[in-house]
């Protein structure tokens, strides 16, 4: 009967560490409660204490340093099992994203679902609340404003702040080399039609974000994959090879914490690439959409940090730190500014007036640094969290990314397992997965999975986390 | 001395009733004071009453209707001083607006300068403070709302309040057959996208939207141009023939009040242009933008309500009647619909959020057409000063058109003039006007310019008028 409780008592004990790792109470590096604390507090014997750290050391959520006590872990999973490396072919691919990512985005917006797939920040993450403040004052305000069409590179102020921004990211950028976008994505479109055109080859990742693949399919261009390694991004020698064997017009890669893989570029690869495209006069595209949520802060340096021939085309937005529904984003096009500028006009005149003033007037609070920083510890958790679950509930044999930052883990599964169905089958669940294919034009990566902790956190992802697990191992059996 | 006096009262009578109808006192169609009231009420002779009524009578402004008294004029100008149809060639041409647009509308954003020539609504005439308040309210309300991505389709209350307009327009339109955009330039771009591809041949209005060639132009796609009739708009006979005799893949037509000429289709041509291109399925990419705007009330109906094989595709927005800063316009895309929502999905996934919240509950509230309504009246008002000013202060054989509706003139000058000198010479003097090359893809309508009464009136639009009226003179001395 003693026994009896005292099991107990450590699954209580270590489900209420759990549950204050999880909720941020405790982050990555702090240090947790003391064995003797714990039993003080909770009134047990120091075996029943240590038992329940051991529970936690298990999972991954902790671990012992020698002389300084008990820590929540920085990561939980060690390197060995990285997802493989794919080598693409090398020959420009046309490209059909088809409607599949649109469903797919579209399913995101369902409430029933547990969104484990979209890389969209959760509502519980974002400062809303001080943002809505902020925009119900300044619609008052700044009343007259919408009479006329905002600036066609954006409202100054917001420019002035996004600066600001950019030298966190290594980049000296004075606010009229700033043009305001629909999002990251109006600024995809607006550099690749600036330095490419119908047919033109362009090199990109692989995988990639498919809002990439999307732009390149609407322009009627052409994609060459480039290889990448899980955490460092790609590489260097292979980006080489290809760009001295074929025509490439333009390169997109996201060199800070690249979706789907999370892989942060080494700087020197940052440089050593920024270099060698600008000797080979092909520009670069860089997005940065989550860089500020890498997990090592101060931030790491952006790719445009080490043009020297301002032929980088830096490409962001805040739909993934403040309010994916504003859409604003920005580019900063270096030498092709005035280009970008024309295209911009062609677009849409300009972007839409009352958000940007809204976050100019937020950015000058500095209330974003507190609230990115703040957003980074939370995703950090979750993410240690994901993949502990993942690595638990996964079929044996699932690999998984060590993601630098954000909120996106990419998964491989064994290879008898077809990813569109597992993602199907989840769906019937009300659980939303992102399928591997969608991250190539060659529709690769068919035992891939993306998933995001961006939406989904605590008992409800890990319900999802073990229902995906369990359709995935049912498709190994039959496989 | 008795005389003296008497030519002072007569010329301060005529002025007190010109700027009663110039500030909207007395509305086109309403009945003038009296001339029995006019000689009471200013102590003045029966014989100086008539002569100040003779005056305006003289300028245009008033008009004596046997048996019924005094009246506002419906339109200061006959139709024989009517702008020449040019016939443009029917080949195909490639597009390139050039920057001058674009340097135009940068131009047109200088507080310093008389805006003259942008078909930019005045902020005088917006309900801004209305829309304020129900931005402010609808921020603090929904402050969740940024969080997530909209509606791809676009907010369903907004969607809900645009088919009930449509309505108006003579179109039964389901919430689901309409995609919100960023404004109506977004809206062409996707019809086009959809309907065409790069090198594919477009039917155009001549002269035609500046926006459409821009549109054209960045898709890679060819121009035919199609004659208009400066009232009547394009003559179905001449499409027939261009249709017959080319291979066109889409026909962009502004049935309703055209941009720049003003003009308006009558039903039955709107019909049968309709029809015609059904028949050799082509589709009908429609721009409605100042359908609304129509001075005969109620308005017009657009060319899809004679849409019997879902092949018009509809775009219109809310930057002439309600706020061009919010950047919101739709799409009705018939048969299209899928694929134009797929457009709008790899262009920027959807539209910001908090300003389509708020128009649609702006427009639940029925101020809409209230405000419209207002809206038409001053427009009507000073068009007809500004008709009335042209024809005073520009040189001799200088030709208008008779605007049905909307802010923009579209004036002929003497062939002397060359317009992009003259719109340089008033820049010069802080007068913004649009030189006519702007609305041909060959650069045609050299002296042609088109002028706008949406920003400016009054004073300061007769000043304006009576400068480039002056420079234009001596545009043709020196000529």
């Amino acid at each position: 009967m003693r026994k009896r409780k005292d099991e107990y008592l450590y699954e209580k004990i270590a489900s209420d560490l759990r549950r204050s790792i999880n909720d941020g109470i405790y982050c990555v590096n702090d240090r947790m409660p003391s064995i003797r604390a714990l039993s003080t507090q909770y009134m047990v014997s120091i075996a029943t204490a240590i038992q329940a750290y051991d529970v936690l050391d298990g999972e991954g959520f902790t671990e012992s340093r020698p002389k300084s006590g008990i820590f929540v872990r920085k990561q939980i999973i060690a390197n060995k099992e990285l997802p493989e490396a794919i080598t693409p072919h090398s020959r420009p691919t046309e490209v059909s994203v088809s409607q599949l990512s649109m469903s797919l985005v579209l399913e995101c917006r369902a409430k029933h679902l547990a969104k484990l797939g979209a890389a969209v920040p959760g509502s519980d993450v974002l400062p809303l609340g001080a943002l809505s403040r902020t925009m119900s004052g300044v619609s008052r305000r700044m009343w007259k404003s919408p009479a006329v069409y905002a600036d066609l590179l954006g409202f100054s102020d917001l420019r002035r702040q996004i600066a600001k921004l950019m030298k966190d990211a290594g980049c000296r950028v004075h606010p009229n080399e700033i043009i305001v976008t629909n999002g990251a994505l109006e600024a995809l479109t607006l550099a690749l039609r600036t330095v490419a055109k119908t047919g033109d080859a362009i090199a990109i990742e692989s995988p990639t974000y498919f809002g990439v693949l999307q732009v390149i399919e609407k322009l009627g261009m052409k994609a060459i994959e480039v290889t990448t390694q899980p955490n460092t991004g790609i590489d260097p020698s292979a980006l080489q090879k290809i760009i001295l064997s074929r025509t490439v017009k333009a390169c997109v890669l996201m060199p800070n914490v690249s979706n789907p893989l999370g892989s942060t570029m080494p700087d020197d690869n940052k440089a050593s690439v920024v270099k060698m495209l600008a000797v080979a006069q092909i520009p670069l595209i860089e997005d940065d959409v989550f860089g500020t949520l890498s997990y090592s802060q101060p931030r790491p340096k952006a790719a445009k940090a080490y043009d020297t021939t301002n032929t980088v085309l830096y490409c962001s937005s805040f739909s993934k730190t403040l309010a994916p529904g504003y859409r604003i984003g920005w580019i900063v096009a270096g030498k092709y500014q005035e280009q970008v500028k024309y295209q911009k006009f062609l677009d849409n005149i300009s972007t839409t007036i009352i958000p940007q003033i809204t976050l100019a007037e937020f950015l000058s609070r500095d209330a974003y640094k507190r609230c990115t920083k703040n957003t980074v510890r939370i995703y950090q958790q979750r993410m240690n969290q994901l993949r502990h679950w993942v690595y638990q509930y996964f079929p044996a044999n699932t690999r998984l990314t060590n993601p630098q930052g954000g909120m996106v883990l990419w998964v491989e599964l064994p290879t008898e397992i077809d990813s569109l169905t597992l993602y199907r089958l989840a769906l019937e669940k009300n659980i939303a997965i992102s399928p591997g294919i969608l991250f190539s034009p060659r529709q690769e990566y068919k035992n891939y999975v993306r998933l995001s902790c961006g939406n989904l956190s605590g008992e409800k992802a890990l319900k999802a986390v073990k229902k995906v697990g369990m359709l995935a191992k049912r498709q190994v059996k039959k496989g």
